[in-house]
């Protein structure tokens, strides 16, 4: 079983992505956390170290994969 | 059962982008071709049509997700 974190501000394009993984990634062999920095902006610092430039993101087996782009992290530390 | 696309260049980004999409999607919910554009030029405009942007990308319940990036469907085209 692998951990996997999924990155989101909450946005539109979050939002699907977040909806079409939760919905399709086989959570028999990955266990994802969605991190929502709305509510947990005290772990942005922990995604940028992983390597995520902007969101949504999933971090998957140490890589870091952008799907689509719906904001920079500078949109989402500055609030 | 939903029917999904990984398209793919080949390039690193893109294989990576697959192994991991090909890995950890579920395997009982969504049945996914992969169409590798150096081998199938002729479905660039098929992809185009759903709105793919840049390879890798992978098309799933009509919607687009370009997951990193490789290669602008332009590079695609210029070979």
């Amino acid at each position: 079983m692998s951990k996997a974190y999924f990155y989101t501000a909450g946005c539109a394009v979050c939002n699907d992505a977040e909806k079409t993984m939760m919905g399709y990634l086989d959570q028999n062999k990955v266990d994802v956390e969605i991190v929502h920095f709305g509510e947990n902006a005290d772990r942005i610092s922990e995604a940028e170290t992983a390597g995520v430039e902007s969101v949504p993101a999933l971090v998957l087996d140490d890589q870091v994969y952008h799907i689509n782009y719906g904001a920079s992290m500078d949109d989402v530390k500055n609030g």
